[in-house]
């Protein structure tokens, strides 16, 4: 099945996929700060912003995902159970399925994750001229934790990118350049 | 060529993509209000939100990328200037380029508007924990325009999602599915 194509290439960015969003998700999860602004206690979650809460939801969604596709790849991946018993027609569906989650997938991480950053930059500098202020020198923890998560999640969507870039050649290779998809005959 | 591979059909998503472009920069650079804030003139344009600058500078450089892209497709589609005439080999490098700057190009216009519409959410409800106010209700007409502008970006960043599948599939459908990246002998 070449580099590309085989099953476990695909397995084993999506198992780092799959860390990175963990990661993100306990990293942002268990950050918690309490800090007290003009003498009121104030607690920092990822509950206060909502895009840290987005962030939550739309990682752990796509965890799931692909430990879904995980379970697809090692199936594939077994010579007697592999998917081609099913034949080239139900290969191509799940191609189909598969290139628009990826792309989904990668596309909703990679803008919740710059989100999240914008949210931060936010509570690093402020924003003087709409009377935000900067928060990132009373939270100073939490800011660090989010950042890693940041980070994680940005790792995170790089991967997902590559594994789209891998289904995208799953499908297309399968069609002829000349006809409007057309499948190739062998 | 077919229709994915016909120049026009991705000259015409061009065209839309640079127009959902151009209409967002438009609508963010000349939206600007003027208001009292705790009896202080405040001034709100795009320059005030990191994000809206970001997107300013993103949708122009993703504008002019378009653009070049066009001349390209319309070179292509005349018939006594085709590409095709500098050979298969010089059309796969092409590909190739266009598949990574037309992926790239998706994501970051996305994640932009995101981030965008993250920091326009965060003017709309404020973060009441992070002492972050409300500014909706002050500076309305300029939210509305930037509104807009976002509804702008997302038809663009759609577009230009649809250009990528169209770029993935010229590229792949020229590759051979069981080898890696060995292209496919006519």
């Amino acid at each position: 099945m070449g580099f590309f194509g085989d099953p476990r290439t695909e397995g084993i960015l999506r198992f780092c996929a799959i860390i990175g969003l963990i990661l993100t998700v306990c990293l942002l999860g268990f950050d918690k700060q309490t800090t007290q602004i003009f003498h009121v206690d104030k607690k920092a979650t990822f509950r206060s912003l909502r895009s840290l809460i987005v962030i939550m939801y739309v990682n752990s969604v796509a965890a799931g995902y692909n430990l879904l596709q995980l379970c697809k790849c090692w199936i594939s991946a077994q010579p007697k159970l592999g998917a081609s018993k099913l034949g080239a027609h139900y290969d191509i569906y799940i191609f189909w399925i598969s290139f628009f989650l990826d792309q989904a997938i990668a596309y909703v991480i990679f803008a919740a994750n710059t989100a999240g950053v914008e949210a931060a930059l936010l509570a690093i500098t402020g924003a003087y001229n709409l009377q935000w202020m900067k928060l990132c020198n009373r939270f100073t923890r939490f800011c660090f934790q989010a950042g890693g998560a940041f980070l994680c999640g940005y790792a995170a969507s790089l991967t997902m990118a590559a594994i789209s870039f891998i289904s995208a050649f799953n499908l297309f290779t399968h069609y002829s350049p000349s006809h409007f998809l057309r499948p190739k005959s062998k």
